[in-house]
């Protein structure tokens, strides 16, 4: 196979042996589709035993070093799935581009925290940098905003970019469970980690969330700019309540370009139960944007997985062999610039608002009247009666508001003597 | 703008005035993108005035005949924005080919009819050859299937590819409006035409479906292979009757790969409203694809209109000048090869079907002996106490059944004295 296109991939672990296996198992279609053999001629992994479980031949190199192999390897591009934001995979991330060998990697975390000085060091070596597989698993979203959508500047992102919470969430609507059973149960299922920080306090979805948001605004990646909202304040009782209004709650990161800068945050959200992103369930991923020329858009699909992943880690490996190229950040480094941020606070929108209240007179009054003094408008109202308990949960939408209004209303309210716990706000997202 | 790279614009009609305008308006954002200035420098259109309403400078050259320009311009690329599968269109499409100029069309009718050709001749010549816009408007489907799927063979695809079917069905429903009285305002509004027939019929959808077909399974346009289908024959009933279910009504392009060939076809499905494609209202489109690595994916977007055709034309233009080429039918042209043809009577899946029968006992049972008879079990039924009129509807959903079968039984019931009208069936499709 001497025209064939080399490949090297650092860490067979459940993402590495998916690429293993489709390289093999679509060996005849990437064929005729790509016009070159893609042929793996290395692999690392500290685990040598992962080799014949997935029953690679022995003209591929093996390697315990992935450091190792990235210095040695005469292979066109060098495949990153060992994870994490620095260590091993920075390293050999470094060791590639400046010797000058295309890089893919499915690993936002670096991503998100390296991506502008590996973007610069990509394109002063002129190398092929893909990253298709770190955001929302098997939907081609990198290409499809550096891409498809070329032709349009993008006002507004949004995403459920992180499979657990989803599953969670769809869970917790489906069965009536409160959060902390339906995570155990995730846990036990292997839908969510051992310690589901990273998943469920919404730092998974940050780092996906500021890579789409570089690309679709033409900013640098910046984490820092992001407040980040997880999902583990979201009761059992919003999720019903949610559903009661015609809504449902999904975790979205967030992104919108105003007049004076842009928003990149994310949290959980209410979304109306007739958008079709209301109705991305369990473990999938979909992405929402909205372009000048194209209007609204969605993509869906699995965000994670041996498979899918697999899938978007062989795009960038096709594009690689068939010299498809795009600016890693979407425009040139020297065209990417820093954009003001506009804080949460300075958001303009309808809320949802639980209180858990003493069921006495007054009580709505009271935050009736600290909401009116903030500008603050009532929507709907909704109270239950009284059930077993200290408390009743009075519910609350208002109308359009800025969020430092809302914010400073419910600080108030929360100190008020009948008002049993913190309120719980959600964000009303009409997509 | 020695650098630039140059475009011809043959027709400056909706879209061709979009494209003009997106060229303009995103100037400066598609050269931070492309790294080249993209440059108008001659169009053609009949209607002389057009360029004034366009507000081209004068340094675009103006043609009134389109095949003139084709031959005369000096274009890196020529854009074909006239329409129809022959004539004017094709000519010029041959013109750039033969002249080594790359091409970019939005015209599914000459894709779907000449296609094959086309794409052998543009491989042949060695040029670009974009048609982004031919299919799903704004969604870059194509390129998702070529470049962000190419990882997977892909096993079905369905697709919501008509705006005009869409909203027509979506206003019946939101309405309860018959198809005739919603096609009339439809019409007033302009969202169909005065002649419907090429939308309603399920032409426009059949056009769009043999190339999703093609770049899905790896096999030649086909349109003679389709059995076509198109709403005209839905009824407000039903749609009422489909809400009631738990069922959206859409009309779908399906293709299917089966162990001994592929199936493409045209028909209005009964989807189930849990599956976020029910959501799709409107003149939106849609694409489903089932891959064997990435799984369940859906694209969503607005399938026509100036600025969102505008969107994916660009999307060409922008692969052009970065040089992103693939095979015009997602493989060389010598891999194409056709595939035994599964005709839709060989469909193995659920039905929905409204007999009109006379309000008389023993209807059922004559109906449901002929059914039982061909092997067809009935999975529900409906019946509502008589209104005013001749008949009532009798509401029947079958269990998977074999096509050929449900066709046999239905054409005997037809026969039946009890029965008033044709049986009106609706395949039942679970995405």
């Amino acid at each position: 196979m001497s025209d064939s296109f080399k490949v090297a991939l650092a860490g067979l672990g459940t993402v590495g042996g998916g690429v293993a296996k489709l390289l093999t198992e679509q060996r005849d279609v990437l064929l005729k589709r790509c016009g070159r053999p893609i042929e793996l001629i290395a692999a690392a992994d500290k685990n040598q035993a992962r080799f014949d479980e997935l029953g690679l031949p022995s003209s591929v190199g093996r390697f315990d070093d992935a450091r190792e192999m990235a210095e040695k390897t005469s292979a066109d591009v060098i495949i990153e799935l060992i994870g994490g934001a620095n260590g091993i995979a920075y390293d050999i991330c470094l060791t590639a581009l400046k010797r000058g060998k295309g890089f893919i990697t499915a690993n936002k975390a670096m991503i998100a925290h390296h991506g502008n000085d590996l973007a610069a060091l990509a394109e002063e070596k002129g190398v092929f940098f893909g990253y298709e597989a770190a955001v929302a698993g098997g939907i081609p979203i990198i290409k499809s905003l550096r891409e498809g959508l070329i032709g349009n500047k993008i006002s507004e992102i949004y995403g459920i970019l992180n499979g657990t919470c989803n599953y969670i969430l769809t869970v917790m609507r489906e069965t009536g469970k409160p959060f902390d059973v339906v995570l155990a149960e995730a846990q036990k299922l292997g839908y969510a980690e051992a310690d589901p920080s990273f998943d469920i306090d919404g730092i998974d979805t940050a780092h996906k969330t500021c890579i789409l948001g570089a690309l679709a605004f033409g900013m640098p990646i910046s984490l820092d700019m992001m407040s980040i909202e997880g999902i583990r304040f979201i009761s059992d009782a919003d999720i019903a309540f949610a559903e009661e209004l015609g809504f449902r709650i999904k975790l979205l990161g967030v992104g919108r370009r105003y007049e004076n800068g842009v928003s990149l945050n994310v949290y959980p959200c209410m979304i109306p139960q007739t958008a079709e992103i209301a109705h991305v369930d369990g473990v999938f991923n979909a992405v929402i944007t909205e372009g000048d020329f194209v209007g609204h858009s969605m993509f869906v699909g699995r965000g994670a997985g041996e498979r899918p992943t697999a899938s978007a880690v062989v795009a960038d490996i096709a594009d690689a062999v068939m010299h498809r190229g795009s600016p890693v950040l979407s425009v040139a480094n020297k065209e990417v610039k820093q954009l003001p941020v506009v804080p949460l606070s300075e958001r303009e929108g309808e809320y949802y608002v639980r209180f858990d209240v003493c069921d006495r007179s007054g009580v709505v009054a009271d935050i009736s009247r600290i909401l009116g003094d903030e500008n603050v408008s009532i929507a709907s109202m909704l109270q239950r009666e009284r059930a077993a308990g200290d408390f009743v949960p009075l519910i609350m939408t208002f109308h359009k508001s800025k969020e430092s209004s809302v914010l400073s209303a419910l600080k108030k309210i929360e100190h008020l003597e009948c008002v049993v716990n913190k309120p719980c706000m959600i964000r009303i997202e009409r997509l």
